[in-house]
């Protein structure tokens, strides 16, 4: 496979008690479950990847908690389900400092924060970072996320798409205010920079207006590394059009292979080649330095898994209420405004499928590192895809797992770099020389 | 004097080319005019301030440049007037790292950013820094800065200060939203935190709505402190309700003696005790080993200041072109809106008082280690001050001159601390015991 020589990792964490996978905190040898409000918790977790030469950690975010289970907030705060949810903007730079080659992605909403506030934001973390730091554009989806900020509901799904095409039009117009030669510093005269070579913008749209320009000079990458996660048809397209990095999860649009040519044709219709994007799948390892390890490992993280945890969370993501539902009805039988879209192709009911989301998602690898890294290229081929997002399950352990025994497997079969090259995070990722 | 025996001390700086006195980049020795894009120049500063046991590094803000001179941003660009102006909220965190008791003061604006936005970050930041967070709340008052963020114009002053009091309502019912011991962690039963302990605010006002609880677990000190800098009557009252500490420079209402007493009557009319606020003086010492070294620093100062920059400073402030005018007219004599409170008692021209504060105000105090302090005291009794806070200019020589030369001399008098006692930052400066 002379494809896999250059795959790309990223991990996914929230800023949480509780990642991506629900209830591990009750793990004895996991990190307590107030561990995560410590800046050395994440700063070890860090501190692996970059021993990993992982290209990337990446936060997930929302600002609220998944309410829709039994339309409360209970559940989901007696469960810890991907809550609390610190702010991740604040943690990144920190962990830039120990992990001084690992890029970093965080996520901001275009629905809630004001473009001139984020554009700086990123161009600040740019700077500091020596050209490290991507953003997860999302438009956010709950009631609750709306009435944080002062909305009585979340704009319909399309409109959300609208206002975030614009966003990133007033976004890549302040990123480039300032042309690159910009500073003079001329010591002698007192001349700093070029005032003819900062410019306003003046943006004046549907959604937003802005002036400009941007309070921070060019930054190293010119703009943050751009990832999208959008599956709807709508999504793909925004992401076809914006981003630098997909990443794709195995049940959009009913499996890797549709999900696959619905992205090649949304940048089709985009005008953009399939290699201006990097498609990142989602998978889970659980691996052990046996498959009887390995197996046990999972059993455990099953066991962690309250089932009511599980319906909090798959409720949050399909924005309707479970537990309205008798517990045997088949996921795809649910005549509900995208749960139809979410279940297409799943035969589970929605208890079994929710235990499943609550692990860690379809792509659950269980295995040796020999066993994990072979069903790696299988997905990698299946997919088309660029590498993978790696979800965890205990921490620190799942982490660990996978940098000491699944990667050095993966650098044997040459297929992931050994040590770093590039410094910033763009060229690491489309212009970085394969390994021999 | 028994009074002076706890004197604070924090140290005032823009995330920029140039802190709050201009030009200083010039400087030959100087760090260059781009090493601010560095993440190591700012540790290196942070170390200094932890050495010398200051309270608080902390990082004034806006969202903009002064463009009022000449109607341009030009000259701000051209001469780096406080400009440009990265985000500090992504500095601080790093800087706590390498820093571990040193305080730190972010700015943020009541009239562009969401609270619900606001709130999460600073007990997020909170939190990372174990207790050692301060919130600047600000208004905001120029109109380049509301139009980068969709608006025509500034509101109202006073109407900025309406919506801050319920800006401040809003973050003070979110920070309250968990109750301290909602945390159970119970790993056996699956129980992370008790939801009848993390409650909704609901809070629907003239000008915000947010539905809350926080997704951030109740913060070390349960929320930052509070800076406040506001010197108009209105910005008085604010500051007398909100703020545990107040920033004041001796130009505020005609001099230290005054401003201190609409403070004390400011906080009579809230209802609270003179104890219940430490105010803090804006000094700005140019120190050297003899008088003779201390005077040729601030000839160098001086001559680094373009004319025409500090007249874009003082225009920012002002909110008024002073390029209309000729060189000669007295400041007290402009009858602008804002200009007369500012100039009272100032016989200077526009021009020279530009100068001055471009200089970094009228607080200049240039001499030896014992001359300072000497002035130090002094100023401590005229405005029955808590501390000071230092504005630098050469950088990082000044930051060093006042550790290494000024600090010693404060703490052989039994003025200041020679080392950390309390962890949380309104501990230090509210319940920590003096020095012998």
């Amino acid at each position: 496979m002379t494809d896999n020589t250059n795959m790309h990792l990223a991990l996914i964490m929230n800023f949480s008690a509780s990642p991506h996978t629900i209830g591990q905190w009750r793990l004895p040898r996991s990190f307590r479950g107030d561990s995560y409000l410590d800046a050395s918790y994440w700063e070890r977790i860090a501190r692996t990847l970059e021993r990993g030469c992982f290209d990337m950690l990446f936060f997930a975010d929302s600002y609220t908690l998944h309410d829709r289970y039994q339309d409360s907030p209970d559940a989901a705060i007696r469960y810890a389900v991907q809550y609390p949810r610190l702010d991740p903007l604040t943690l990144v730079p920190m962990l830039s400092r120990v992990a001084p080659n690992l890029g970093f992605g965080v996520t901001g909403s275009t629905t809630f924060i004001p473009p001139y506030w984020l554009a700086r934001n990123m161009a600040t973390m740019d700077h500091l970072t020596e050209g490290r730091i991507a953003w997860n554009v999302v438009t956010s989806y709950s009631r609750s996320e709306a009435q944080n900020f002062g909305l009585d509901d979340i704009p319909e799904h399309d409109l959300r798409y609208d206002m975030a095409d614009e966003y990133m039009q007033v976004c890549n117009k302040l990123w480039s205010s300032w042309d690159e030669d910009a500073i003079v510093m001329d010591r002698e005269a007192g001349i700093y920079a070029d005032p003819t070579k900062v410019h306003r913008i003046d943006h004046e749209g549907e959604f937003f207006k802005s002036r400009g320009p941007l309070c921070v000079p060019r930054s190293p990458q010119g703009k943050p590394v751009i990832i999208q996660a959008g599956a709807s048809p709508r999504g793909l397209q925004f992401a076809a059009q914006h981003a630098d990095v997909i990443f794709a999860t195995p049940t959009a649009s009913g499996g890797m292979a549709k999900h696959r040519a619905a992205i090649n044709a949304a940048l089709e219709a985009a005008g953009r080649s399939r290699d201006d994007v990097k498609v990142i799948w989602g998978i889970t390892p659980v691996v052990g330095e046996s498959e009887a390890e390995a197996k046990a490992k999972r059993d455990a993280i099953q066991a962690n898994i309250h089932p009511e945890a599980a319906l909090v969370l798959l409720s949050g993501h399909l924005n309707f209420d479970l537990s309205t539902l008798p517990d045997d009805v088949p996921l795809s039988d649910i005549e509900v405004s995208g749960v139809q879209a979410f279940a297409r192709g799943q035969k589970m009911t929605a208890k079994q499928y929710a235990q499943r989301m609550a692990e860690g998602g379809n792509n659950l690898i269980t295995g040796t590192a020999t066993q994990v890294v072979d069903k790696m290229e299988a997905l990698y081929t299946q997919g088309e895809g660029d590498g993978f997002m790696i979800v965890t399950h205990a921490l620190p352990s799942s982490i660990d797992d996978f940098v000491d025994l699944v990667v050095p497997e993966m650098q044997r079969r040459g297929h992931f770099r050994s040590q770093y090259g590039s410094q910033q995070l763009r060229d690491r990722m489309f212009n970085e020389t394969p390994n021999e």
